[in-house]
């Protein structure tokens, strides 16, 4: 954000193209059935994602600041909000999948229709010296990102429910060297105790939800410098752990067996190994690879099977202040493998890999305020704070997220029973 | 069927094609979206119907008897097999909603596959002569009439569930002058007591569960000869009918409570008076037309709230023996009106109108075998009685039954609280 | 009642008292935590059924008739209705046991006070001459034996929940020879076709779902003389009745695989035989007695599979008025044997045994009113004529029934799926 | 506990015969119906409390320790079995009150059964030298002082749900002056910045989630001197709070709207203002008393409505280490107002009051294990660490706590949306 005010109006409008064109590259595979599909609650359908993602700039920045925009379609608003109750009544969330109008192509002409009016306010000067519409336009482009990496776990689950199992996409044939290296297993990085600065202080854009900068104590602690491979999970399956009650919190025991969970999701055993279910199809797991589709109960029995336990995410932070390789060397939405790979371990001993990209990490913190955390007035308010109850932090971002959307202060958070995101799994000890 | 058999291949061939380009003329208007919406159970998305009656042909007639066939494709068992337990394992009816692949012009080359091999079957003498095939290439031309009409009502349902309350078709400009004469009304029937013979005998076809033919007594009674209009159920509507629980059978108002009726499913109250959804939009109702989309618990209702009782199944079609108009003036689906439409009373005083056609009748009986019942061996057997239990009977067809689909000893059966379908309502007194 | 109206005041009182006292012995055996259970939302708290019969006589007989008569207490209204929606509100039926006040000695205290109060109008000419009590007090009497039999199966599902298996009550040391000696099996009954009378037609009293009695024509059949018995029943359970869907309705399949069902409520596989929870306890499977606790699903596979059928009600009634045993060698409530007992197949080579008593009998009837059916004014229309959907007839009363509350013309009603009443089976063929 | 060791024999036979006396205390004003109830799934049967903390001797102490000691009956371990699945199968939580027997006079037979054998345990040297044996028994104590409380809540609750609304027990009639003196109100307590050791450090008993100790740095803040009053709680009642979704988070404000909250349980409100059901009947609602009965959504709604917020567990631990009144002062159990009561603020102007006692006081913390927590091996390891996840910290104890039974360190828990027990808000502000 800062190079985008320094060089004015060309590095703010082309973020906002090649933002707006991924999310359509990430839905072009798709069919219009496919954009409708909503198999279960939490996964919205795409075209509702394409949709919503353009309300979103419409009602934000073009109906309160262009005098004479009229909103593109009278309905579009109650097909679209999501959850903000400020701006009037919306569809109920598990009701997304039954709007099979308006068609897909209408959808499209909406996001040329704002995307033109959007660009008229991103050449205005007008509007580009407006400093209460700088942050509300950068939160909506935040906002397209993040509902690019649900559009890719959303769409994985969509053709996971298809008895054809479908692949989405080809696998890239070409990968980049730096993301397949072997590593040496069971390392551990260092952390000693102190104070450390926990929260978002930089230039740039953050959520709200990292900040107020504060200190957090931390007596030291050792963490391991690689993500918990597939290898290492299996074992864990094969001793039992999901029979042995004495791994599992009480709540992770009771959903487990009711939903009769013996591996991560879209893991399939077949009679020469298991396999598993990607946006390429169904694959062989790779041992190497860092497991994912695992709920934090699953998380949290692992570790407590290892003998080990998860990070708190202030330990997290502070580890990836300390130990974190460069950002640039991480598996990304832009790699498009779509799944996490092995790591190439630093050569430095105390450098921890997979920090960044690859799977989302469960930290055994819940989601809270922190110290002087204040919510923004008006509907932007209703971003991130009223979700602070009974979800568990993740740290890290994964294979689904653009590269230029994570950084080690931002902190996601889902239900401690979810598995369709690209979560995954970093050890602790004492 | 008798003149299929007399004219030989021709007639029975171009039956084959007419029906089955009908089905596709239905589903015509529709997007892709809307081929796999499936906002409640009861509602099956259209290109499951598409599938769903080529499976019957593929499964019922190719594959047992043309020794070279293969299927189109090996899951599409499990995706259209709808409840046929002998034919294995398929998906569950309330996730027909979540199939977007095959892509609906995988659907129509399916169609296409089948039909194609099905003429040939239909222009060979080998098989036209084979006595085991015939009633089963009826039964499969007969269930593909009956989707048409499942076909509309889905259609409309979904439709209705659009915030934009989408026209499905524009409404015929030219309607036949025989059924939009006025009416007058509380005119009766009457029926004498004695000995009548119910059931099935003639020549041509019938399902298994209008045999065996059998003798029933019945006592004098007088039936409407017109369906209640809407005008009259406005009136039961505006006396407090929903509020009354003295008229409601217990069920009923335990569900008419909970979800809140008010009026016929698809009713909106507007400023300037009541509006129903069609297929054409939302319309203006026609007080003159027959009230439709009623449960069984409100066509009983609105029978004690007026003083009189619903027909039973036998008395019903004891009225058709002796009373009812010619089969060629209903309002069937051919009609295009895909609505009911104010009775063309004849002129001789006991004829009743409106038998055929306009909207299935409820009748206060029970969905059971009539004596004698018995089900086919194997697959077909599974057709109708598995079904008889807690399910009440209709008589007469729809405005969404093909006319050649229906007759007076058709037994169409659902649920007493369901509405979705064009029910109404004739009433009895003795 | 004939006998009570002529012999005057004496019967009428001693009858009340009978069943009154009758009421009390059969919760004699309860401990006050039992008066409370409700374990699913069919059984009532027996502690409910001993208020609600009291209510019945205040609140119909008291309160209308006896200017000075004030209510027991205020809410007792609310505690003890039932379902009559004339009536007012009251406490759900699912939350019933919920109510530990009043105890159980204010209970019995409010019965001692409505019985002092319905004495009185008993030994007053005035209200004796009063035509309209008379059958007002019938139907409290009759309603009250209605309870006795639903007190005895909800406290047998009462206990039958308990992990302890207690024993109700020791079992009857000497049973009239003439409910237990042996029988040919197989025996069939023939009934010719024609014309029967069918309803209520005598004097003395009836339910009104008995009227009117009006024609029935009926083609010829035959009846099995004796109820199935659990030798026959096994078999069918060995033959794997339970896990062939061709024998079963499409509902009762899902009901059957969604709770498990493998035999009869309350049996239990153990090492050496079938058990079952009976209201003396845990006991071996009698092979010679008629099999209880079957739901109509169950009823109509096991007739299916035998090659059989199940009777109408109307063939039932037939049945009973040309092959009936006399009545009062049936196995009733008075026996204190609470469960079927072999049958005592009469000589005559025509005649039925174990019509009245032993088991109600599902017959494949709904339940549904018969022509002329007209429902009584006020509340005490709201007794059976609201429930008439949905729901079999079952016929011929049990052991759990009055002797002198049952007769050939009675209709009781269940839903398909519900297994704890005695119900048993009776085949037919045609 | 120090105590117990230096005094030896008397003093701890001395507090289990005192503990297992109130438990017993408390119940004596119940019927044997109450007894059994279980009108919500959180809530237990006083019997079923009665039983399982007498399983918890019999199972932790007298079978392992007594070689000749049989269990009282074979049976009780699968009724009283709490959540312990190392102890073996248990009757679902939810069923507890479907357990009519054994009676109530036999589980007072067990408890006296335990108790003698427990008081041969507490007067034998060789037991009393048992080093592993004695912190089995303190945690028995502490066990039962806990459902000692959830006695009284339970019993509020089970008496509230019926309609008489029984009065459980008399108020005293003389309460000791120091809880009873008027407050100023918003009056603050300044806790500075700096590093606090958190967690249970003393001599003593205390339970395995207040380990291990360990500093946590806090930032300064001040906290309110007394909780939030009913007449302050009135006034977000008046003010909307309960309909203005922007002091809600999201999950509060859909849990408020489909249970329809508008005021604390057990509030009604009158045509002479709000009452308040209580454990001493129906009472008016005392505006200086604290608010109490509110869940941590609501008590979180009314602090952002009133510009404050919660404390964390943190603060709140920090605020009792600076400015805790004497514990002695506190309303506890043994007041038997079972009710909060006004605060008798303390001259000291930084001193908080109603700290420990009158209500638990919702913090803004999850449930979740201090470093370096681990848990005890076997079942006793069950006992609190399977829960941390998805619930609230609360703290303080209430006006159901035995004095005895809480201390600064305590840490409580519950969902956030539990309002049955005795809680309440403390503001806090920066």
């Amino acid at each position: 954000m800062a190079s985008s005010t320094q060089n004015g109006v060309t590095d703010l409008l082309a973020r906002y193209q090649a933002i707006r064109q991924q999310t359509e590259k990430i839905c072009a595979p798709l069919t219009p059935e496919d954009s409708v599909m909503q198999p279960m609650a939490d996964v919205s359908p795409p075209k509702w994602h394409l949709g919503h993602t353009t309300w979103f700039f419409e009602t934000f920045i073009l109906l309160p600041n262009l005098p004479a925009y009229k909103a593109f379609h009278p309905q579009y608003a109650f097909f679209f909000n999501s959850y903000y109750n400020s701006m009037g009544s919306r569809i109920a969330r598990s009701d997304r999948g039954t709007l099979s109008r308006p068609p897909l192509e209408d959808i499209y002409a909406y996001r040329r229709h704002v995307d033109a009016e959007m660009e008229k306010v991103l050449t205005d000067e007008k509007y580009l010296q407006n400093t209460q519409l700088a942050p509300v336009m950068e939160l909506g482009l935040q906002h397209e990102q993040q509902h690019q990496e649900l559009l890719l776990t959303d769409i994985k689950y969509i053709m996971s429910c298809n008895p054809l199992l479908p692949s989405y996409q080809l696998k890239p044939t070409t990968v980049s060297g730096s993301i397949l290296q072997k590593q040496p297993q069971n390392e551990w990085s260092t952390v000693p105790a102190g104070l450390y600065h926990i929260g978002f202080q930089g230039e740039g854009f953050c959520f709200d939800n990292e900040l107020q900068p504060h200190q957090v104590y931390l007596a030291e602690f050792q963490a391991r410098r690689t993500l918990v491979t597939n290898a290492e999970y299996l074992k864990f399956i094969e001793a039992g752990g999901y029979a042995d009650f004495t791994l599992w919190l009480d709540e992770g025991w009771q959903i487990s067996q009711q939903q009769g969970w013996q591996a991560p999701l879209y893991w399939l055993n077949q009679e020469d190994g298991w396999y598993h279910f990607t946006l390429h199809g169904l694959e062989k797991v790779d041992l190497e690879a860092p497991v994912t589709h695992i709920s934090f109960f699953e998380a949290l029995a692992y570790a407590n099977w290892s003998g080990h336990r998860l990070l708190t995410e202030f330990e997290w932070e502070a580890l990836a202040q300390l130990h974190a390789n460069p950002l640039n060397e991480g598996n990304f939405m832009e790699s498009g493998m779509y799944h996490p790979v092995p790591a190439n371990l630093p050569e430095d001993a105390e450098t921890a890999a997979q920090l960044l990209g690859n799977t989302w990490e469960w930290t055994y913190s819940g989601y809270f305020p922190y110290p002087g955390f204040v919510t923004a007035p008006g509907a932007i308010g209703e971003y991130n704070g009223k979700f602070m109850v009974n979800q568990m932090v993740l740290r890290g971002g994964s294979c689904a997220t653009p590269q230029s959307h994570i950084r080690p202060t931002y902190r996601n958070f889902f239900h401690a029973d979810k598995r369709w995101q690209f979560t995954g799994i970093r050890l602790a000890k004492r």
